[in-house]
């Protein structure tokens, strides 16, 4: 079953594993014209790239990006962006003692029972290495949005139960400190309580909220293919996730219509907007033309340096001790996953739309004969 | 853009407005040899019904099933299977005031972007009634994961702030109240909870909860078609939800990792079993063969009997009442659609994974010379 | 596996055996806002009824089409066209005397390979009845390119050995005789053909040409989805094709480069056009502004009333002789089937090729917020 | 619009430019447990290497393949395969004289009115350099196909008009001369004709076929995805490819009923087999158990030295000479791709297969707890 591409009209697909020679994405479904080189792309990796403080993996990667097609003169010409990263810092010996043994919280023991063996180094292809290929894919789909006016601008919004404050909210304070927060009295709060975690060889979990703006009105498929739906899909597709939410979200669950429905009112450009946003940004599955708001939330890295209690590939109960170099929360690393992740969905959908009324198609053929 | 079907292999694609002549769904790829009649999908869609109680629209549908292709001497025979359910009560008559506003928390206003205009009468295609070719086609799903010994299990977990309890839970109390909560107690709470909102003119929101039994372990595909990222899809797609979580979902962001992994334990059987499963039975996006555990948050009904504010097509803003019959909240008949839903992507998960060893094709294939 | 869908964006999903209750089509993608009535589509179905002359089946269906979704006050909506047609004539005891034994030339044999066993009135789904679909959904492509001004046009290229002439061409005498031929000497040449190979109790085959006049140039994709394989796959996937050209065909691989390669020319009106055309419009997957010339070679009727030798269910050779209503030949009738699929696989390829500069996509958007 | 993968379950994604970096595929859904290393896919990629005789193009390329992910101690995991194939000689200088002007026959100015400019450079991705992905990955199929018993083997059956004889059929021979033909005396005849045609500084044509020997009968699906349906738009997917046909083709036009239809009979070991082939193998869409016989016509190459009547990019008529080193003809060099890309049409359709039926899907999952 080939599971590993994401979109319609915009498709990436990516391969390869942590230990393997390399890691990359086929972006297919570009438009042509894009003005795109490795810089564009190499700035959203460097945000997800391992060993830069002492809350992410010491693992010692460039993961410096090779455009290997699809761009000519500096320009995408609409055929496939095939994009590369070598691996560089392999070390597989740190993982013999898991040859044999399923990490609890891993996919160890479900990839043995799907494809009957693993690639066992570091998780193969089930590694947080195989984000590469999607924020190397979803920076080219930012990059369009950016063209058409759209921004996509996700962050740490809790860790554990330290939450940020609106408030207190600075977009900059994000890139400031290690924990991705845009606020700085919970960043230190949540240190203190990383910090707790880490000594006693434990992890911890968080949530990652994204805001799109200037994204248009009318955009998405009313059923299945609901803007949402795609996005929930995008989200949870990471590694990690175990909930997603939308607008409100589960909160939505507690409130009444009266409350929640969002108002319709006429802008001060004569446009059509809305009072408040509960519904983050889509009714109906389609876009209302307001911010569109989601939350992605992260267990907490199962990479644990404590003996845990497992069972081997023989099936018998053992003990374990995972060695390594290993996040202590996924959380500031995810962050741009969730970005280039909801961008390629948005993009997707935008080129999706396109068709959607006779007369535009019509109009296009017209002016393009 | 075609975006009204689900599935890859076993795909289901529906069709019908609500004030149309009917609604229905093809499915497609469902494979030959299931004993199938009207009977096995009309219990499903029983569930779904309307004008059942005081909590569910007044109108009166009979909403009775008609296989048309597909079925031959009560089996199935690979080929698609197409359902009706004709539309009864259609009192368009109801809906000629929602004509020219934009009805708060509905699809009018994005559909009006999306195509231009749109079939006002009672949301068209946005209706809940969309549902239908949903549940037809996933009563399908069910049945046949009966078989492979599969059973999934939906039900109401909240309605507003009040929840069931774990210790009073009783399988059959869901069967037996018209929330279709699984706790007489919770139920009687939330009745009067829902008494008071309906009195105030006003609607309440809820969290439906789905369990799997009996799933093997090793289905789903690792990257972007884990099986939560294609539940994740298949029950945000269902409108009115904001929320999607799997297994523990947002709690597990404030559990450290030495207590949200779950340990592997030897089982009875000699067969690989998890010590806890707050994963919710899906690791690395492939099933552990521990019970998959998944939860939908639904919005409150926006269609509401207030007086509210809004916007008109002309862009002016104008105050609405919406007359009709609506539900004053949706999840009780969106229990059966969670259910449903989630058939459909299960099997066409586990569709998908039988090609996933090379041995297994070749096997198969000796076989079947 | 879900293999009765058709398309990208525009996509059709057909569903119905001969003798069963109906049959019908699913039409997903149409863009919102086209004229569509009943008539429109009517008039095409009306081109492959059976019972229009002793050349065609005498079973009689008045193969009447009824629109049940995706059409509001006369215009499509954007959401699904959901067209039905009864089966009438079905006639199931005639069948009686095939059900243990495998039709040559006919699906019998490998459907119960596949499936286990199958529908044995009539051909079950592989009946030439399930076109009817095929017809519907391309008379709603046809009229969408109709409003973009591209024209699709098919008839009888030759019947056995009897070819019709260039100088003979009569685009009306087409829809003046039986057999679909543009030429009246050469139809009353295949007349004789026919009635000869009738009186044997034997079957003609023959060749369908299609040519489309207005398709802008720039449509199709450069590498899998070219726009001559995705035509391929639809005249292909049609009963009894044995065979696909495009421009000069075969013919062309007897030609020298020199000769086959046609030079581009400036045309009055300034646009660049091409002095020949034995590329048949397409150059590279993508269409370049001159007619598209396609052809499908179709096998006799493999019904045919003379006794012929075969093998039971029980795998012992027996002979048989197939009663019922057959066509002495398909040729006729698929006229109009390869003329829809064909606008199909050409409106697909319109719709797909509007995202493909980035320019065109950002003019949208502007001009959409 | 993403059009550069192909298939469903086994699905190829090609990447790269003539003049870019490298040339490359993923190919995601090959089972796990195939053992796999470079020379599999090497001796593939060697018979369509340029520079072997005068025949082909002098361009040196040794077109070595590296496998960068998805194996592992030997194996395929299941996990995508990401192959590459750097690019040695571009010499870009040679193709400096076409940046502005249209060669006929070829896909620049298509290229152009699709997306507003074009990679240039040799035709940047229309090139036939496009084809090492397909039969990079194709050679993976093949050596899948292998394990299970299926043998693809194409071969030039006709060079202008020149066509190998059935008497003189030498599988062996196909591989001892530079035009691929399977016959000693046609060669010769065929190398007559291509070198007067090289004199002249022109080109020719001529016509693949490929046998498949082995196939079970029952795969393929009966209505839009028949295996000869999806076997025409991967063989039309070529590119030069002008005609498709399988068994019979278009002289089944010009047979009768009663002559085309191949009889069924019981063979020696009990089966059921045919007493003649004019089906090439697929019945309704469905393999019949028979030999699978397809053709592909392929046009003369359209880059020729002679001088040629063209439009350039400002839309003037102009003379052009092409420079650079083209091949005299395709067909030798497009053997090894009509059977890979047979093989990976194949390949994906035996793995669809997998879940027609109930009972299999059921036993499998038995046996997979």
């Amino acid at each position: 079953m080939s599971g590993s591409s994401f979109g319609t009209l915009f498709r990436i697909t990516t391969w390869g594993e942590t230990h393997g020679k390399a890691v990359g994405v086929v972006i297919d479904g570009c438009p042509a014209g894009l003005m795109l080189q490795e810089e564009d792309i190499q700035k959203y990796l460097d945000r997800r790239k391992p060993g830069q403080s002492k809350y992410t993996t010491k693992r010692q990667e460039s993961d410096c990006v090779e455009i290997l097609s699809g761009v000519f003169e500096g320009k995408t010409t609409g055929t496939p962006i095939s994009l590369i990263v070598w691996n560089q810092d392999q070390r597989s010996k740190d993982y013999s003692n898991i040859m044999d043994k399923y990490r609890p919280g891993h996919a160890d023991y479900t990839f043995d029972k799907k494809y009957g063996f693993r690639d066992y180094r570091g998780g193969g292809r089930s590694s947080g290495r195989e984000t590469i290929g999607r924020v190397a894919g979803g920076a080219v789909a930012c990059k369009v949005l950016e063209q058409m006016g759209i921004s996509v601008f996700a962050y740490t919004k809790s860790i554990g139960h330290i939450e940020i404050s609106k408030d207190r909210f600075e977009k900059e304070e994000r890139d400031n400190n290690p924990l991705s927060m845009p606020d700085r009295k919970a960043f230190e709060q949540a240190k203190h309580y990383v910090d707790e975690l880490m000594e006693r060889l434990d992890s911890a979990g968080g949530i990652v909220e994204c805001v799109v703006k200037g994204m248009p009105a009318g955009v998405g498929e009313p059923v299945f293919d609901k803007l949402n739906a795609n996005l929930a899909k995008a989200i949870c597709s990471i590694g990690a996730v175990k909930g997603f939410e939308i607008g409100d979200g589960f909160l939505a669950t507690k409130s009444s219509g009266s409350v929640n429905n969002d108002s319709f009112v006429k802008k001060e450009d004569g446009t059509v907007g809305k009072a408040t946003n509960h519904a983050g940004g889509i009714l109906g599955g389609i876009s209302d033309g307001s911010d569109i708001i989601l939350r992605a939330g992260f267990k907490p890295t199962p990479s644990i340096a404590q003996k845990q209690h497992t069972v081997n590939v023989q099936g018998e109960e053992v003990d374990m001790v995972i060695k390594g170099r290993h996040d202590p929360l996924i959380v500031p690393r995810a962050v741009v996953v969730v970005e280039t992740m909801t961008a390629i969905a948005l993009l997707d959908a935008l080129l999706c739309n396109m068709t959607a009324k006779l007369d535009v198609i019509r109009d296009f053929y017209d002016r393009n004969r």
